[in-house]
């Protein structure tokens, strides 16, 4: 994933992925064949430590109120910094990759599905109440958009401002 | 911008951007010097002429409350499709191209401006209300994370009931 932000997919090849982990490109080619069995297979990896680690930090959270405004933290942090760069090294080749493309639809689907899973769950929100589900997407929706506006200049003040008051009419919806 | 989306960053020179025009690589390099003015200058000339074409069509807009989700419809358009798809490549190159990054930011600031006072103007916001200008900003991040899932798969059945919701809790926002 550092070389995927650091020089983009076309120059993220298993020759400079396997030279970063100190393995050779032979021991790097038995477990992933392609450059897009390692790379999408990082990307999964990512998400996965990424949502476990979520989970994880919900214990701490507080009740209430409060709690919506920790998670949506919590959410649009894990959609900015330099995973989320890699990341979208990997959405933008595939644009214009099919083979690449044919393996990173799934997974993003995999993913999709469990961070509106686990988005649900720390927020404690109930999906069945009109709205509550397209609330909880749009929040991760959101997340990705202030990703992007983050990808080349420090956004956070601006961010903190928008996530703060989303914050306020998602609680709405929420309660 | 079509010879981005198509080939991304690396594979769109100026020589077979100018071959795909019809003109000649030097009539090219007469008017753009270097690779990234030209794409920076049709990525700008994209942005206006869609802020353009907002703010014409805002003319036939309804009034009241159903103008909130015409335009909440019209803002997130503009940012799905193969028009989204070129800038992003850009902002993908930018990301590990210190040279591109120092071109693509003043005109990213440029552009959200200008993106940002015509939501306002066309949503008839008061930004002096509380939470007002963040939620318009909220807005087209939320576009810009919506644009960034309809990459890679058809994303419009979901973005549709996001989009509804939204401009439901924008609404009460705004009024």
């Amino acid at each position: 994933m550092e070389c995927l932000s650091d020089v983009g997919f076309s120059g993220a090849t298993v020759g400079v992925v396997a030279k970063r982990a100190g393995v050779s490109r032979g021991a790097a080619q038995h477990h992933f064949r392609t450059r897009e069995d390692l790379l999408t297979a990082a990307l999964l990896h990512m998400s996965e430590n990424r949502l476990a680690e979520l989970r994880r930090r919900a214990a701490d959270l507080p009740d209430g109120a409060a709690r919506t405004g920790a998670v949506v933290e919590m959410l649009i942090d894990a959609y900015t910094g330099p995973e989320f760069s890699a990341a979208l090294q990997l959405w933008a080749a595939a644009a214009n990759d099919p083979r690449l493309r044919s393996q990173v639809i799934p997974l993003e689907e995999h993913v999709g599905r469990e961070a509106h899973r686990a988005a649900v769950d720390l927020l404690g929100a109930d999906e069945t109440a009109p709205g509550v589900r397209e609330a909880v997407q749009a929040t991760l929706d959101l997340a990705r958009g202030l990703g992007l506006a983050s990808l080349l200049t420090d956004d956070e003040p601006r961010r903190r401002r928008v996530v703060g008051q989303w914050t306020r009419m998602l609680e709405e919806t929420l309660r």
